[in-house]
């Protein structure tokens, strides 16, 4: 079965901007979509903000293991109520590769539970990819490092959370700065890849080496199969003497009244 | 100078139950307050939800290092703009201790990314608590485990990111169900520190093992004195070779403008 | 191309003491060795311990993607020099599985850097075993939680470094003790993860929820395909503004002086 | 009570060099002891690889807190013994601060369980010490960032296993790497921080940013006062209806027989 990918895109910049949409003719969420689209154990789609629901339906996100996001100019044009959606759903399992200007996206802050600030400035650096979690499979084929050679800068302090794992740190020249650049997280059953490159003035949704990371990091955050819901709430006495749920089979385990929120009552 | 302390209590069990309100006639945050008083470093006061912003007003939290949250039927009478007052004084390193039902609460689970559920199970239990981080600063004065002898049952999965550090493992008997039931974690500049047992008609807050956890803990969860605020936002070229911010000296370097964070036009 | 494993067992419970034979005529590694070579991905060969070099020479490491460890009796019988050739081994990539009292083996206490010890009692007890972490692979078929009817208890304070990931809790019954059962690591870009049931009078590898974590396990910890050999050493200027290594091709990388562990001369 | 700090130094280069002499004199560990005492609250002595026991007896070992670590030229002369002595201190809960070269010394390799490997290139470079960690103890009164004006370059990949926090990341100019050069671990109940800085042809350790980190760090890495053994071994049953230990007297808490790392027979 293949890993369903939906590709989401701001595509703003694209249409106001004559220098972008030169490079990404069709968009920056079409660019990534290609190269995704290459390996025939994915199956993608592209979902952009301006479409209904933001382009995130409950139909589109219950058929998508993993969702790719590029957002930058309008993150508060993002309804509240599919960001929610998105939260839900990667806490239920699905993948979730955050994208550069993304840092700044409200599912991505709303993942992290800090301010995902950090420093940045434009103009051309180059920026070294360092690879500091090797054997990690999302740095899988890659050397010790690589080099993008134009990228905006972004800049510690970067305010996220310990990361599960930093695959890559980066560096900018000319600056000095450094940014923890792929760093993995879990909410719930889903896995969360951050990943700094791709400002949208720069041709680095061609980088093979990019291209491979986050192909590599859609494979890695692809839901587990066969991975069961959790049951949450009230637990009677006794289950330890009743039959237990065994491989496979608890979903039919008798589900315990859920839990509200708020209004506990006991 | 002495930790500015804030007990926070829902207090409203304390009100309509007669069972609750004879074990803690002034209420649970005041029989938090009273054994946190008796330490010389510590600076107390309470809060509650029914004062006007919820008790948590601005100069309330300007002059609070360590909050500690009691909350459990009235979760979303939590105003959210206080929910978010609370979340970016944690992000700027107010120290956040959370109790028993207050894993529910809004500003627990806007920190931790997660639906932060559980299994529960009402009734006497005897609560197991295993030192597994045996050295941290929490655990000092424990020995490898204590019990309280009277408490509800809370059980895994509990919905939460992959902590910092495992503390404390609660078991329960009868059932054979266990938690994880002191976790440690880090937001911007906060540490946050989630304590498990407190239910509100066992007199939990009075056992000695207990209150040395909370005193300990609110210790640990103090921010790092002579902490500087991070600077974020856009960064010019050339700041290498300017006069660099030095040992405390840090609040004069040029504060760079700030980065908006939905509306970044470069 | 299968993953090749190689099941290790100490195999001197099975030849001394009646009951243990009797349970697993041809040893415990034959029997987890049975059970992996029901899956086509796996290519399973054994190794035990009174083997010339401990089973473990040099080509069977270099033919061994992973390598599952039960020890017991015996874990001073194990050669220094097998010990290292194996967390060399691991540090370079291989996966390594460490079953029940394989905590106290040579090599899991090298990589660990503690002291691995633990609180243990013979005697029949339920063994519970808790999903802690939905969602990752070596969960995948099980519901939240699953039972062994008979195991020996281990219980904490269970002395490892803090565990990348918490995958399982177990409790015991009867007892009140409970232990983090399956934990993960790395260590350079090699996978580790310690599974705690497995005690040697018990049909525990015969259970069919104990038989898919293993399953998991295995395929979780295979080294990442295409995984580049990192360089170290001294690192000449200018390399800069050489050619870069590029997807696949960093092995033709000039490999930098390598530097000496104890003599670095400058 | 003071925290009581040995600094431990090879003290080679210091009589072999010229250069190395006349910037330290007294040696580097001297002037590492030297700012120490200037903190009422710590208690500062000396030891050096040349002296019996490489300066590290028994009861030099039990009269200290925190242990600093630089050596670069002879780890291979430190004995097995005594790495094996600092090890089990650190496990009982000593602090251990592994400055610069330290990451290949003998110690550090064992707690770490990976190789410690890096790239590096003498010469002088600029070290940009960016915070990743604000708020954190070691971080305590720096800004954002702070430079040494000239040191040695160490770069990723760095072979360290995944921290449990990156307080600093260095990046390096001429150059363009980067290094993880401030990382905490725990083993066991001790705390260990690894400070890349310190390159002997260097005035690193007269820097006002670099003494403060070393100081933090000894404050942070500090045993937790009121600590207890833990207790490991064969634990009867009976346990749960018997007297529990409680704050402080778990000392006098009966000591189950002590499990024997390679011979337990059951």
């Amino acid at each position: 079965m293949p890993i369903r990918v939906t590709v989401w895109g701001e595509f703003r910049h694209e249409k106001r901007s004559e220098e972008v949409h030169k490079l990404y003719p069709h968009g920056m969420h079409e660019a990534i979509a290609s190269f995704l689209r290459k390996n025939k154990d994915l199956k993608v789609r592209t979902a952009t903000l301006d479409q209904p629901d933001n382009g995130l339906t409950d139909a589109v996100l219950a058929d998508t293991d993993v969702l790719t996001w590029w957002g930058h100019l309008a993150h508060s044009d993002v309804q509240d109520l599919i960001c929610e959606r998105v939260v839900r759903r990667v806490q239920k399992g699905m993948g979730f590769i955050v994208l550069h200007s993304g840092h700044f996206s409200k599912p991505f802050r709303r993942l992290m539970g800090t301010s995902c600030d950090l420093k940045w400035r434009l103009g051309e650096h180059k920026e070294i990819v360092w690879i500091t979690k090797p054997g990690h499979p999302i740095a899988a084929g890659l050397a010790d490092h690589f080099i993008i050679p134009r990228e905006e800068m972004y800049g510690e302090h970067f305010d996220i959370p310990e990361p599960m794992e930093t695959v890559f740190i980066s560096t900018f020249t000319p600056g000095g700065e450094c940014c923890r650049s792929g760093v993995t997280y879990t909410r719930g059953a889903g896995k969360i890849f951050y990943f700094r490159p791709g400002h949208e003035t720069y041709p680095t949704y061609y980088d093979p080496n990019v291209q491979r990371v986050i192909t590599n990091a859609v494979r890695w955050a692809a839901p587990t199969p066969n991975s069961h819901e959790q049951t949450y709430g009230n637990r009677l006495e006794g289950w330890l003497d009743q039959p237990q749920p065994t491989n496979n089979q608890s979903r039919k385990f008798p589900k315990p009244t859920s839990r509200k929120s708020t209004t506990k009552s006991k």
